[in-house]
């Protein structure tokens, strides 16, 4: 294998070239330095790139290969951190200005994980401030640089997606994840809520937030998760044929624009074309108010996220998150409580409805990525499945009329994350026109 | 107001007699740094006492006070927390190797809300490592040096049942706040799961952790829910005459021994004869297995909070914590699913079964406390509790045959904390002996 571009590699790729000796972890985290050098003065997805301590972190790792040592499956690959994700030593805002020149000390969970299985941690990626709302990230889409990459993970999207690292993590409480993965033509994986360890991130709403992670492949995306326990690190081999699938456009179908429903058409018609049995199931209608019960959840629970600030340091504290805090958003503990009962009941209803499929295929996003930085987007197609604490995977699966990336997502069952690998990784090269190439944004 | 011995003092007659100019900040941290320096060496509650930093911060707030500024309704109090507690600047080792020397950037949630109503930080409480298991704290039982006073929050309770501080924090993920109140013989407050924040506290098990705070009076634990935005800051006067008390003995009574039942009888008679209604409600037959869920959601859900300690400093973990990690438990990812999903029909089944009660009346723990330390006692009349991710108020109650404290529980509805706090101010004064005095540990 030869080496030309080392920032087109996947993870899985790049560790494959490694174990053959064709490229070492100096060699590719300078190909990524020289992407990110030549690209984010435009994209702006990072907020710290930590160039010095990766590299002596290559050198090491290169070192211990040598001498036959590899740590695990991520031996030598640089992944970057939404910076809501403490890396012990790195800056740490939460991109907030209640936080500059905050610098932890510990590893987040997720963090301790990859670089337990040899990954380099290389910096700290953009984000709506504590990935919730207040000061917007500077980030910009790499397909288009007058667009939004999504959010609140916005700089983990972008940099995927443009190819300046190969993996990156984000988090999500409600669309914060899929939303930018969609936009930015990436994978990635929200996983099932409470298996992935979420100490050391930025928390907003406790039964929502979740961590999740980028990558331009499904083969990386189990990567990640069988680095953190949740999967196994070869999947089982699944036949396209044997998938069975549920569509469910949800009860927001008519947010859907620019083209998200040819797009979600068109990887359905794939999949029944290459022999998938592909059936729309809706949801039931318990399910019509999901959305509003998720956004009573995340205001509810986000009082006790937020009210430390506003005690301390409100006045820096953007006016809605001050009202999330001082409990302006009409929300009272007895509606929050009957969200939270309601959301229970839809987890299980949800098990009952599906049984028998393999996952649910749905709309990534409402559609291509909004021009301008104002808004990251609308999460509506994202939230429901949060809430449900399902694991999702997305999978780059068009491009809109205007030729900005579209993605669908599969969803699957609570703690069937592993399963739901393997149905991303038959389904894929089906559904993503780029599958197995390296796409390079135009923007 | 004249103040002999400023140790006996509820934070809340400190404030008064601060406020009426008869005690200073000084004088209330003078006092109680006589106290633990002579009663720590036996007692062992304390990890880290920051002296200067303490006595630095009651001067400024003395003199805040003085230029006409007080802070809230904490000015001046000291608090001590839980190790596994962050307070910036402070050591926080959650008692554990793994952690030896670390001194994190940031207040905890809790210790941030404290702080902006007027509290002073004091210093690190000992704990079972992680809150958890593996290493255990040195702390004893103040009112018998060679008994144990219960854990996690080991040294929570004991710093203010031999009256070193009036407020201590701890957390509890099963019964770590609830047992040492009642073994220490001191008032304790575990509010609904998710309404006070957690971040900055070491996370076990997502859908059980709770913040909780012990203290010596029902008034004392309503200035901490005030402060933490879960109550008013004064409570609705209610006549004992009023209440409406559930008796339960839960499903396993059989567990309570060493005169528990003796004294949580004497508190329902007690009630019955100033006034109150009590009648024997026991839980449904559908909850006869509530402790076994609590157990596969703490071990299911603390695989995540562990995996990354096993994979990065695993020969230094606790085998049982590695066996947590390593999915060694027996419990599988749809064992945990199942008891996920228990738990929340047990939760909407518990409003329905006492609706019209104000609280429940139960056990605070198996009996008296055990003498040694290799055990912290049992949890099973707690963590059915935390499962439901209800309020609780523990109330010492008596003492059981050897004299050593016990306290009864009472058990409100999720999100109802103000309510239970003005139960627990209308009970407290018929159930507690020692009410609105200082109880003086004889160990």
């Amino acid at each position: 294998m030869t080496v030309s571009d080392p920032c087109r590699l996947t993870a899985g790729e790049a560790a494959a070239a490694m174990a053959d000796g064709s490229l070492t972890a100096v060699d590719l985290l300078t190909g990524l330095l020289a992407r990110i050098d030549a690209r984010d003065p435009a994209v702006r997805a990072w907020l710290h790139v930590d160039r010095a301590g990766a590299m002596a972190e290559a050198k090491r790792l290169d070192a211990e290969r040598a001498a036959g040592k590899v740590r695990g499956p991520l031996h030598g690959i640089p992944i970057a951190l939404k910076d809501v994700i403490d890396v012990a030593g790195m800056p740490g805002t939460h991109n907030s200005p209640l936080h500059d020149g905050r610098v932890p000390v510990d590893d987040a969970g997720c963090v301790a994980l990859m670089r337990a299985a040899g990954a380099i941690p290389l910096g700290k990626l953009d984000t709506v401030e504590f990935a919730a709302l207040g000061r917007l990230p500077k980030t910009v889409n790499p397909h288009r640089l007058t667009h939004t990459a999504g959010g609140s993970s916005s700089g983990s999207g972008a940099a995927v997606g443009d190819l300046h690292v190969p993996i990156s993590f984000g988090t999500q409480t409600g669309g914060s994840v899929m939303r930018p993965a969609s936009y930015c033509g990436t994978y990635a994986m929200k996983p099932t809520w409470g298996v992935v360890s979420r100490e050391g991130a930025k928390l907003f709403a406790a039964s929502l937030d979740t961590i999740g992670w980028y990558a331009r492949s499904v083969e990386d995306l189990r990567l990640v998760a069988a680095a953190s326990g949740i999967a196994e690190q070869a999947g089982t081999a699944r036949t396209v044929a044997s998938l069975r699938i549920a569509l469910c456009l949800t009860p927001y179908a008519d947010k859907a624009r620019d083209g998200a429903l040819d797009v979600l058409t068109r990887a359905a018609e794939a999949l029944t074309a290459a022999g998938a049995t592909v059936e729309r199931v809706e949801l039931p209608a318990s399910f019509a108010e999901i959305d509003d019960a998720k956004d009573t959840i995340m205001r509810g629970e986000g009082r006790a996220a937020f009210l430390p600030a506003l005690l301390t340091r409100g006045e820096d504290l953007h006016d809605t998150l001050r009202g999330i805090a001082e409990y302006r958003t009409g929300i009272t503990p007895m509606s929050l409580k009957a969200a939270q009962d309601h959301a229970a009941h839809l987890r299980m209803a949800y098990e009952g409805h599906y049984r028998g499929f393999d996952a649910v295929l749905t709309f990534g996003a409402t559609g291509e990525a909004d021009a301008g930085l104002e808004s990251t987007g609308n999460s509506v197609f994202n939230s429901l499945w949060t809430l449900l604490h399902l694991p999702v995977i997305g999978v780059p699966a068009g491009d809109g009329p205007t030729g900005l990336p579209i993605g669908v997502q599969f969803v699957g069952f609570r703690h069937g994350d592993d399963a739901l690998l393997d149905v991303a990784a038959a389904a894929a090269p089906v559904v993503d026109p780029w599958h197995g190439k390296a796409r390079v944004p135009a923007g």
